[in-house]
């Protein structure tokens, strides 16, 4: 009988706790598996003896488990920490050892899957007796060996919530008015692209939507921005914080401006376009950018994302319990009418450090919008509607005030 | 038998439609009420000819008059209009009397109950048998007469609850940041305060809150800060928009800087504070301008609010038939533990053109951070969690595509 531990690494989404939790749960039902350890900050914590006892906290505690799954961000806390060399393998190895760790988890994007294959290889290596296993998440949906990501259909529809929001609020004006919103995304279209799910109820907005796969012509967006005008009294575009020009260099880089202190600040894509817009065209123009609200809101994210991200964190601890080692959790859609995905596992290597775009032709000809594929790729990954407990007016979330305080009040002495 | 016409006119909120819809649904079980007319923009579509027949949009239309109660913004538009001279006044009279409105009533703010005020003298002194009734509304609570304002409850509960969304998502890390977010508010401190409601889940964010009734400064702000940071890893704080100096100058004011174009900016406190806390403490610094999303949050608004906002429409057109005139329908609270309003008139000049402030005993003596008079006001405000139907994993709300369009597509004959 081993330990097991589980981190969780790199930028926050709606329902990475819901693949800890599925772990977790999946863990504690399975006698193979003595104490469950937490990596509290990831590597950097294991590194720093910064490991909390979840069979503890979560043992017999299925209303907590509950929340964990809806609850937003990582209760685990994060790191941005890349492997360097093989003595700080080492280091790490020796850790997991004093735990007694037979399965590492971690749970993450690119980058954080390059740590696990780093980990993987190394183990293996040098036969040492760990299970090394990555289970996916990030809202970018930029992963290869994966349907979409886990946390990435919960940004979604948080994008097409808040500009189907924003386009009713501004209906409500009979004069000319543009709106121009920014989303997350700074190499693949896949958050931008989401907003095209806010033209329901009778809504022609989001009337134009730019990706960064197609090179962004300034004249071109203020020619359909004229040509939306005349037709719609309040045009809404949304633009991917990615936008790039037919030379590379992204959109956001021209909107430097200079503050009182002499900083020269990069104020994004949207903020830049803005200024174009009332230059050229002079009517009402406003920003919006949605910044970390489209990966944080816990209070309305898709039912099948959460769902799957469980599940994406039980399968993993299965696998790793069925031998599978240097391998993530995976999903592969088998059918879109009905919806229904099969679990599966792919080599580390697949998913480490590589970018999936949007395809070509899931854009349109002109570049300013995205097609029915798109929508229909999209569209069974948002339904369903988390029920969220609420106390007194707000989410219930998990307590995660571990992580609100500094460092040392959380440290643990390990079994 | 006389027809009635409503409107709405100032700034959208999440349940202004909610109002809407308690008047029409009385006013369709009403036989004094023949009629029931719609404004498209407010007294502007009044001018115009542009009016909606609702009594043949709605009747026997449950399905959408429970849709149209928890649809954000103006179901019949907007405008930003004001009543400048008596001809202009025997123009919108003339047009209602071609109308045979005997019943006139108005959903809005300070300045759209500056226009029933003035409506209502002028039918009072003229002998006209129509009755002119104001509805309140504004996210900003900022009106005299009526214990809070429908639409700032909701308004409240979209700003705690992305407080608590961004609050996780920066307790991720356990290197310094500092979040500045920014409410609505130009000269009323409601909003900023309500983000208090974060703080719950063992969440200590919001860690600093400042609003307009006390003289910002910004020394002050940064010793704040860095005493948080102390403690904290993570400090978020929230600044209403309205933040003024000690000689009454918009901090806002403060954050000019300029564009490309030559175009100077004012791109709100926040982010000017944002460059003072990176020139002056060096961690990293995020700002965040909740902009239009606090108030068109109609997935997320309070129970509380919808059923407030409706049974004001209701009371008002009660009112009306009961012989009111010139008054607005509002609400006492009658009682905090339980909570109850009780519903009544008040004379409208008491709400027109006026601003009411946060108490200053309901702000802390250092004048960042609201007291617990404040948290025992808001809280019962924010209760009860609106369930809004969802279609494809979005909200489904009540088509508006009457005010998509151009104006001429929405023109109707008058009967």
């Amino acid at each position: 009988m081993k330990n097991m531990i589980i981190g969780q690494s790199g930028g926050p989404t709606a329902v990475i706790n819901s693949s800890l939790a599925g772990a977790i749960e999946y863990a504690l039902s399975r006698r193979e598996i003595n104490t469950i350890y937490g990596m509290i900050n990831g590597i950097q914590g294991l590194l720093d003896g910064n490991v909390m006892d979840l069979t503890k906290r979560f043992r017999n505690k299925t209303v907590d488990l509950k929340k964990l799954m809806l609850t937003p961000a990582m209760f685990l806390g994060s790191c941005r920490y890349r492997i360097d060399d093989e003595n700080e393998m080492k280091r790490i190895v020796a850790e997991l050892q004093v735990l007694d760790v037979g399965y590492f988890f971690y749970i993450g994007g690119n980058d954080s899957m390059d740590t696990v294959r780093k980990l993987a290889d190394y183990v293996k290596k040098n036969n040492i007796a760990i299970k090394v296993i990555g289970i996916p998440k990030t809202i970018d949906n930029d992963l290869y060996g994966i349907d979409h990501s886990p946390g990435f259909a919960s940004a979604a529809k948080y994008i097409a919530l808040a500009v189907k929001n924003v386009s009713y609020d501004t209906s409500i004006y009979s004069t000319k008015s543009v709106h121009i919103i920014e989303a997350m995304g700074r190499d693949a279209g896949w958050l931008a692209g989401s907003a095209v799910l806010a033209r329901s109820n009778g809504l022609s907005a989001p009337h134009l939507i730019y990706l960064p796969e197609i090179p962004f012509s300034v004249e071109k967006f203020i020619d359909d921005v004229k040509s939306k005008l005349k037709k719609y009294n309040s045009v809404i575009a949304v633009v991917s914080e990615g936008i790039k020009d037919e030379n590379g260099n992204y959109i956001s880089a021209n909107s430097s401006s200079v503050d009182r202190f002499g900083h020269s600040h990069l104020s994004g894509a949207a903020s830049y376009l803005k200024d174009v817009c009332e230059e050229k065209i002079g009517c009402k123009v406003r920003y919006l950018g949605l910044s970390v609200l489209q990966r944080s809101a816990g209070h309305s994210t898709s039912l099948t994302d959460i769902i799957e991200a469980y599940n994406l964190g039980v399968y993993a601890v299965k696998s790793a319990l069925n031998g599978k080692n240097g391998v993530f959790s995976t999903l592969i859609r088998a059918s879109n009418h009905p919806y229904s995905v099969e679990y599966t596992t792919c080599d580390i290597s697949v998913i480490a450090n590589q970018v999936k775009h949007v395809p070509r032709k899931w854009i349109n000809d002109k570049g300013n919008y995205v097609t029915d594929e798109f929508i229909e790729y999209l569209t069974p990954l948002v339904a369903g509607d988390t029920v969220v407990p609420y106390i007194n007016g707000l989410p219930d979330y998990l307590d995660i005030s571990h992580l609100d305080r500094k460092q040392q009040d959380t440290k643990i002495e390990p079994h």
